[in-house]
């Protein structure tokens, strides 16, 4: 359970109830957006892109640190090892991927990058990526496909968005003879749909097309069998809904493709095994990996397991609300309990677009004026995209609401 | 300054000489050894690894994790590219390389990657290597060149070492009319030999070879001026000698070969600029790289800035104290002066070798029974490296030498 206290000093639950009793007051000690370090001076809506880190998980990374400091060779050369097969076991166990298939890798991205080199591109090799798709990514897929004789193709999804069913069937479609990989979010970054990654990914490897699915946003966000969706490649960040350190990141290839696998710094156990080879990439800070278990025991267990539910639900009131506040009809036309998650994009209302000469210049003016932190982007058509992260509260986005209604 | 208790609890500098009086006694209120958190029940001669943070730096590092987590997108997304251009200035300026070839990456080998990544190998390509190379950079030789159709020449420097010259001559006399690459250490790490890197460079270069300098132990032990050395890419930790948390060390490319340098993980800014690419290569703790300033301040100004100088007096006092006290003769048969830094390297006798199956398990001995952390090496027979970090002490090698000889 969580907490927050109104304008009164009163506390109510996130969906603004009141918390009657002293007797109940008293089972919250502290809030839950207390484990939180954030500035209280700024109303933060961006979670998506680069996370944050409760007390908990922040703590289990400096006692790392410190056992690191205290005994580098004891902890780094010695006991690494059975401590990351600690941690993939759980991680694995969260993912429902295979832990002899699933390494560490800094972010969703370094995954992107090891999955594009494992593959021996052949000229007139084509890429099908999505309009929707993430900026670092397609920057992977220029080098080390387009540079050995690839290219890359981009199938267009209507914004706003229609149905799951039709995004399947463009994405789908879009697939031709020469198709060699599909690279696909499973949450979009510019837009915030969850896509319908299962179908997609089964309609792919039918057409005989490699898939990469880059699921950066996806684990703590959505339910997830990462075994299940059988994409040649799957990643996905442990820093932004898994609430662990900047830097926690995993790679789930297919057992077909493992072998051909190799994280982004080769090092000493190139060729042991697949598990050794990513968790050794030289010396480096294993914190973030080694508080892994602690973020997902986090994820799964605080607030009595009601995280992702109660921020899908957050994010989905806030939609609404703004919509409504605002005059503005949904980016999602339809199918919104299955397209968004714990983030939601609203446009911006034209009457204050035309105060800005750009999305970055209104995206300063909401931070600057208004003290809320939350990206502005212009993807034909400018709107911004919320996020719904345990700290916040419904009174977070009254502020936007505010803020966008000036 | 630097100071240590004696068994009677005086204070004594390092090279064994009393400090006398109270009034001098009250101008060192904490000794240096006490600013690392390292287990004081381990006698921790094995500085090389992975390093050792002192507290300053230490503190600097958590201050950044701190700012990142109170305001993660303004110091991540607004700041970090001025953040790291004011690091890189310092960092340039320590190294002498320039500061728009010089890159951040997370380890010395992680820059032998992308260096090795740069090369468009041909079939028939010869790599020379040397047989005092470290194994993780030969994994990526074989990753990124033997893959491709080139093979690896190993050119022996003999153990003991003879002297400079005879280096100069073996490396320089191993290049072929088909040698593409010279991959090869400023200082060793199995035998800790600080090579003369200059002239082979410069003869390689002269020979037509491309160069690739592993400096991982180089920055903070030996002066240092990269552009000097024009190798076409040189790589170095700072996470060693100057004391830098794990994870921060830096590529630098001569600029005939910039463009075509790219780091491990590619993301948004492919093609922008070399600095650009390189500080963002998606999320991740930049707090490493950012203290990077904090520890080199460290590294020229501690203890009255003589931390290298008196690192370097320390391990020879240490190297020739246990020669004699063992009654083994050096490893370096001459020229010690420029062939050793903060690091050397003693024989086992042969008699305390006798009594261990494996040099891992009298390290293990070593650890266990003298609480002492040394790595023991077998190199054509064994021998100990030991490590003189500004928390080591003459006492420390007395111990280790009372263990060797027991």
């Amino acid at each position: 359970m969580l907490a927050y206290q109104d304008t009164n000093g009163r506390l109510r639950d996130n969906f603004g109830m009141p918390i009657g009793s002293p007797a109940r007051q008293e089972a919250f000690p502290r809030l839950l957006s207390d484990l939180w370090e954030l500035d209280p001076d700024i109303t933060f809506l961006n979670h998506g892109s680069f996370g944050s880190v409760p007390e908990p998980v922040l703590l289990s990374s400096m006692r790392w640190r410190a056992h690191v400091e205290r005994r580098p060779i004891e902890v780094l050369a010695r006991r690494l090892p059975a401590l990351m097969g600690e941690v993939r076991l759980r991680v694995a166990e969260f993912l429902g991927s295979r832990p002899e298939c699933t390494g560490f890798i800094t972010n969703a991205t370094a995954g992107c990058n090891s999955a594009l080199a494992a593959v021996d591109w052949r000229r007139g090799d084509r890429v099908l990526f999505l309009n929707h798709g993430y900026n670092a990514v397609r920057q992977c897929i220029h080098h080390h496909a387009v540079t050995r004789g690839a290219e890359i193709d981009i199938v267009d999804i209507p914004w706003p968005v229609r149905c799951s069913a039709d995004i399947v069937s463009r994405v789908l479609g879009g697939i031709g003879p020469r198709t060699r990989m599909l690279v696909i979010d499973q949450v979009t970054s510019p837009t915030a749909l969850v896509l319908p990654i299962a179908d997609i990914v089964r309609g792919a490897r039918e057409a005989g097309t490699l898939t990469l699915v880059d699921g950066a946003h996806a684990p703590g966000m959505i339910p997830l069998d990462v075994s299940a969706i059988d994409a040649d490649w799957w990643c996905g960040n442990l820093h932004k809904w898994c609430y662990a350190p900047k830097g926690c990141a995993v790679i789930v290839p297919a057992e077909r493709q493992r072998d051909r696998t190799h994280p982004p710094v080769i090092s000493h156990h190139l060729g042991r095994s697949f598990a050794d080879e990513f968790d050794w990439q030289g010396t480096f800070d294993p914190a973030p990996w080694l508080c892994a278990g602690d973020a997902i025991e986090f994820t799964v267990s605080a607030a009595g397991g009601t995280l992702r539910e109660r921020n899908r639900r957050l994010a989905r009131w806030a939609h609404d609300m703004l919509c409504a506040r605002l005059g503005e009809s949904p980016l999602v036309e339809s199918d919104a309990d299955t397209l968004l998650g714990s983030m939601a994009c609203v446009r911006v209302p034209s009457a204050l677009r035309r105060r800005f000469a750009s999305a970055a210049e209104m995206q300063a003016w909401l931070h600057d004026e208004h003290r809320i932190e939350i990206p502005v982007i212009d993807f034909g058509g400018w709107h911004v995209r919320l996020s719904a992260a345990p700290y916040n509260t419904n009174e977070d986005y009254e502020r936007l609401a505010r803020a966008l209604s000036a």
